[in-house]
């Protein structure tokens, strides 16, 4: 009988979100499923450690399923690193970080604790997926995304990623019937505009919240973001090979 | 007369770092400087906003020189969208993020406030480098990268970067006369073995110290790792589309 996959979990919005617990949910189906994953919401905190303070990490249970879990004071990529270095006693077969509450399509890859740990995981050799359903609400419906999760992962199961490169699934909104399929997609490129709104408390001191705006400034229809207006599930393989190559024949022009 | 250019200056070691005043003193020999940076070390924050909590932001006077400073409570990220977005009257020439005090080479790319500030500008449409001196003494000597840094921020200024770039300058401790050159290279495959160091606090408490050793895979002699290892300032051009353009296409053989 053949071993069953070692499937490490983890997210940003926490271990209690209801993302994370739909997704241990279908991991359960296709393997041994350890959940290592932040006690507090962890969003925008993009590729971000803990170096200058301490880390706590507690055994933990929440529903009657089949997985070990383990509720970490740290960051997604602090989860990724503490599970694969010191939780688990062999190299997971996947790591599957989500369900995010919300998109990480186009340049949100860069400050998505979600990507981030998928990311993390990829840089220890572990295949790694980061899922995200496009409906920030806390009591979103994951039903539809979950058939989706299911088949992706059970692909990556089976296929194996190239070294070097992990994916980026971005889940539209809505009934499983309204979801076109599935489509592989370059990074579409856009940007936040921001809108910094300033407030005064209560003793009259200035403070500021970050809002924005989302643009999309790629007219492609091989984007994350258009297969995701359209009805697709957007898949995009990431790197984390940040080098421009294109730009290393122009940069020895210069006079350096 | 040319306008002078407006350069804005950011870090993560905090606005009152060593490096971020070797940097602003250089950067005042070039343009109209301002400083937005965090009022805290953001050491390993990589692109972490804050989404969830609020942000305060002050004008400070730190030395006696021109540049105007704002201090603020984010993270570096949060400080390039505050000053772009609500700080700055213009669009600025420029941004710069440093002198970090310690590498930011290889696979760090990615865990670097001080990166991803610069990134973050790069998103923004500012051209932008981030300096970091392989020197994590608070009390670090920047005087032969001040040479350097000046040469490079000076070429950006004269030539720009490619649009969805920006450069990630590293550069080894040391006197000038020990200083090769500088060397355009390609980030190193490389990544962090973690050894987490479990201690038990005075009540008997169990935590954690992230900590580990860099291992590099990579034997090119094109890396940043190999020139820094070789006396060599590196620059590696940076770019924020995190594709894996070329698994797109063996992605579509997959039966999604």
């Amino acid at each position: 009988m053949q071993k069953k996959p070692l499937i490490l979990v983890t997210n940003d919005d926490g271990i209690t979100a209801p993302g994370i617990r739909a997704l241990i949910a279908v991991m359960n189906t296709l393997g041994d499923v350890v959940v290592v994953a932040p006690d507090s919401p962890q969003s925008g905190m993009g590729h971000a450690i803990t170096v200058d303070s301490v880390l706590h990490c507690n055994s933990v249970v929440i529903d009657d399923g089949p997985q070990k879990e383990y509720s970490c004071s740290g960051t997604p990529a602090d989860c990724v690193k503490m599970a694969v270095s010191t939780i688990l006693d062999r190299q997971p077969d996947l790591c599957v970080s989500g369900i995010n509450h919300g998109s990480n399509a186009s340049i949100n890859v860069l400050y998505s604790g979600t990507m981030s740990a998928a990311v993390e995981a990829g840089i220890e050799g572990v295949p790694a997926i980061g899922f995200s359903l496009l409906d920030f609400d806390w009591d979103a419906d994951f039903e539809a995304a979950k058939i989706h999760v299911q088949k992706i992962a059970s692909e990556v199961l089976s296929n194996g990623l190239t070294e070097g490169t992990v994916l980026n699934v971005n889940i539209p909104k809505g009934p499983k019937e309204a979801l076109k399929g599935i489509k592989v997609c370059r990074q579409a490129n856009g940007y936040w505009k921001e809108d910094f709104e300033k407030r005064k408390n209560p003793h009259g001191k200035e403070y500021y919240w970050l809002s924005g705006k989302f643009i999309n400034k790629d007219k492609g229809e091989d984007t994350d973001i258009w297969a995701l207006e359209n009805g697709y599930v957007s898949v995009v393989p990431v790197q984390f090979d940040m080098t421009a190559h294109h730009m290393i024949q122009k940069l020895n022009t210069w006079n350096l």
